[in-house]
């Protein structure tokens, strides 16, 4: 279809009261994106389509969050709420420009998938003025039923204005509606207001391109893709089911997942083939795994590329800017910033990483803490390859260490180290034979026992 | 209802043997709560509900444990285990002190709500003399099948002597049993032991009351409500439906909680409005949370304050008595215990905070420890406002360091710090050029290599 | 029917494409481990049965797998793919040494259970030369449907040669076959190849038994018993089945299990009674749990015996070669591997205990490391009973700490203490008045603030 022009009408202006946020609705997260991102990377999805965007009160805000995703996208506000079809005729300027196809969709509704846009608008190149799309529903009480006659959609039926036998059909209207850029300002201005709350319903486009005699048809989505989201339940419901079929996808092109349902995936996680991911892994945004990785259980992974055949965890905590080379390693109770490993460097145990360079098969000992902040400031640390971190080190930045250099377990390190150097920094031990038990029978005399 | 007396008899006497576990059946815990408790917690619900508890062995442990929700609860034993009409009359003393509805629960059903309850003893309003709270079961099968004819309640048919038609109903006794204080003891008397197992069946009651021509119903309660526990997978299964329920209401009041799956949360546990919960946490008893905090990934929280605006997480444990002020910080792999944090503390990596005050903004380094215990007794730290703890310091208790006080990495500190004061408790480093590399070869060479 | 032999062809020789990985199909795992095995193990269950394993190209690796359950079983390897038949007769020789019933099973169908082999061979026995493992489609399309007349087995009829009336049959064939052994070469020898592409199907024998009078029949097998594995998503299936199944038939023992769907059980996990197992605990291979244990959320165990009483996590990582003693403690963000805890022990916070041996009630204090490797090998630690390890401190392997003595907070032990003395290895602290001001104007200038 990519010999059609084609504008997405995104409606984004609903006040999303039961969400009960300070946040606007279609910003709340799905996978890390706000939801009406979402939206707006589907709308745009293989072709240039462009996209409007309806919104109330926080244009700015919206704004922001789908910049990254359609930077000419332009938006259009609603002051007053006066129904969808008045929504749509918000963008009516960007919609009299002139475009082969015009799609509504809605910034609560981010299931949506390209497949089902692209049957909705194969409709209008089948000549229809209006294609709606509809969905089978397991119970369709409160949904708007879609009355066919061969192929042809002859009304959109609400629940209240529904008999027994239009009831009784659960074929039901989705919201998201193509419409014939040729009819759609005529069919939208031609909406009336004539109703118990006088709102103006993109829905009376359907009766009204039928009395006029053009042909209105549906299409068949799943259930799913046109999931609206109004309180947090909802949300949670739609994280799940885009979880699901993320997590899927990955699965089918070759990576192993123990317990799908406890990973966590972010909209942008890449993931190579024959990865193996353990239960209990938190991917948040930004993240790349090459091939043949190995995730363990419980760890929280964020802005961090992983390089192929590297281990990471169990209880591995990765912040931003950390980049792990091959066949490198992260343990556990480990967390690591802005840092790079090369290949083969080992961060095995209860250590801090923060701020620093860990040069090839480098070895950083049980408890080493980089002191990369003195307050003010954050400071460097470099650690020269195969060099060896002796355990429980306190590595003091700005800090080099040398190649091959040695730190003796428990040191203070406050100056650089040569390389093949072996840097000290700790108290010479005393004993003080039977002290041991004079200090326990001092302390329990102390505590009182 | 408030005008009626009441009194709830919850049976809690079997035996549980299929638990198989040293614990009474009524104490394994739902939410940590023990599900016996939460039966008594429903039956005193909005107004002072009376509650007589029947016991069989363990009278005092059951005691202790419905205490706090129900102070002045009797607690009967049942001496013999005679069947439920018998269990019920253990009860008999307090029953006879004339109570305008006796309401029989099972302490092995704990998810019963107060709606059911009210629908129960609004048929004795009605004038039933027995209302049996009923439910559908997707499979009636060896269940009592509530027999109705206009509206009454005929009989309750075991599934042995149902005869095909009555197989085939769906409608089944979910146990709970609404009966009026003037007819209780005189139907629960006439129950005969003349059965199989020669024990004296609550449920006969029904037959008993329709023969002397009183007015018998039945209402029906969501299956799970009536659910009881005989064995732990049981016992699961129910702890899944008390957790979806409570997280529902939550994501409805205004609780974000990306994988709601993956939270578990007690039965006191209290969260506001926009907080955000990531996946896998873990509220234990006795924590509440403030408006806009976040709690993120793997997080174990028990017996804590959370202010709003907090962070705690990913990889927090936060133990009995902690208090994080506004907009504090408690980052990962940090435990406190019995700590209280001031407004923007900051506690961000691998540290261990017990018996201390931490001053507003104050920051504590990664790795730091408070030394708390000598092995006889626990101490305190006070940390001033403002001041910097260096990373990877031991702070060893009982200790104070003033306001704005600056302590080295990796120091040791054993005596008190002047406010503004700065801190070194550290050996001073030694580079010894090359001997990385010899040390290095004796090192492998005693390694045989 | 351990008086008739048997003998298990196992087909594994699939070269699985659809899994993407370098692995071969069958050695993927469930529940740690590969699924042949699995396929092995049920194989061998209660009686001696002999196996036969047919294998594609990676023989050597799929022996490896299977040997520790089949030591005696023999791999044959199907040089072409030419079907179901072949593959059978790809272990001619071992069918021909004569067995009374030869049973065919699939390397990637691990959830088979021995109750479903001990019907098909019941069979057998009742007179039948096939056998066919039927189940129960919710949606047949796709699957052999199994047209059966007076208990026999008429025919395996395929979708694509199914008339209407077959198409509605739900009953479908599992694959799982098991035939007389007087008549297995005889059937399998008689399939032949005219069709469309040209390969031998084992389920032809079906039609060949039928037409030559011979009795066939079908049992029925739940659907998830026959479930085979195509990629990796029906392998995460699988891995679900197995480990529902197995919580609860834990659960229905006697643990406790507070959320079951969060825990990883392992093919070998070892709990005893009246265990409690918190959300999110990863059981690796090799695990046992003592009665009474408390297994807190958040803990990763791999080869480790846990003894009666003891209390891990949370946030406990145990690696092989652990062994606590009864009423021992591994507390949060610890990591053990290959040591000793006597009973009562407590390691409880931020510490990594790796190669020793930790006395009765000994106390590890918070932050404390064993450090345990030079950089070329490991090394032991040995504490004493009763011994209490100060927060902080760094205990350099090789290295003996007798009983009862104490460390102070902080130290850097390099030498051996004897029992009952205090070791200390620490700097002294200096405060510096003033400094603290000082240090902080002196950073915020260099800071540029």
């Amino acid at each position: 279809m990519s010999h059609r022009t084609c504008l997405s009408v995104v409606l984004a202006a609903g006040e999303g009261t039961r969400m009960k946020s300070a946040m606007p609705k279609v910003l709340h997260p799905i996978a890390g994106l706000p939801m009406v991102a979402h939206v707006v990377k589907t709308a745009c999805g293989d072709e240039a389509s462009d996209v409007a965007i309806v919104v109330g009160r926080q244009a700015e805000a919206v704004h922001k969050a789908v910049a990254p995703y359609a930077p000419e996208a332009e938006i259009f506000e609603q002051t007053e709420r006066l129904g969808t079809a008045h929504a749509v005729l918000a963008a009516r300027d960007k919609i009299a420009r002139g475009y082969d196809d015009i799609v509504v969709m809605f910034g609560d509704a981010p299931l949506i998938e390209p497949e089902a846009l692209a049957d909705l608008r194969a409709g209008l190149v089948d000549g229809a003025a209006v294609v709606v799309m509809g969905f089978q529903a397991p119970d369709p009480a409160g949904y708007g039923r879609l009355v066919m006659q061969n192929g042809s959609l002859l009304a959109i039926r609400e629940e209240r204005d529904a008999s027994e036998a239009e009831r009784a059909i659960t074929f039901c209207n989705g919201g998201l509606m193509a419409i014939a850029g040729e009819h759609a300002l005529s069919l939208l201005e031609a909406v009336g207001n004539d109703n118990a709350k006088n709102e103006f319903y993109l829905t009376d486009i359907v009766s009204i391109a039928v009395t006029r005699g053009l042909k209105v048809t549906a299409t068949e989505a799943p259930y799913e893709s046109v999931l609206g989201i109004n309180n947090r339940a909802e949300l949670a419901e739609a994280e799940t089911i885009w979880q699901r079929r993320r997590r899927r996808s990955l699965m089918l092109a070759g990576v192993t997942m123990t317990d799908p349902e406890t990973v966590h995936l972010s909209h942008d996680t890449e993931i190579a083939e024959d990865v193996t991911i353990e239960p209990n892994v938190f991917f948040a945004t930004g993240v790349s795994v090459g091939a043949g990785a190995f995730i363990r259980a419980f760890s929280h992974i964020e802005k961090a590329q992983i390089a192929e055949g590297a281990e990471i965890g169990p209880f591995a905590r990765l912040r931003p800017g950390t980049q792990v080379g091959r066949k490198a390693k992260i343990g556990n109770f480990c967390e690591v910033k802005n840092a790079v490993l090369d290949e083969g460097a080992k961060i095995n145990h209860l250590t801090y990483v923060g701020d620093a360079h860990v040069g090839a098969k480098a070895n950083i000992g049980a408890g080493t803490i980089t002191c990369n902040y003195d307050g003010f400031a954050k400071h460097h640390t470099e650690i020269g390859a195969g060099a060896f971190v002796g355990s429980n080190s306190s590595l003091v930045a700005p800090l080099t260490i040398g190649e091959n250099a040695y730190i003796a377990s428990g040191s203070v390190v406050t100056q650089d180290v040569p390389a093949d150097a072996l840097a000290f920094g700790r108290a010479r031990q005393e004993n003080k034979e039977g002290f041991g038990r004079r200090l326990r029978e001092k302390y329990a005399a102390r505590a009182g026992k």
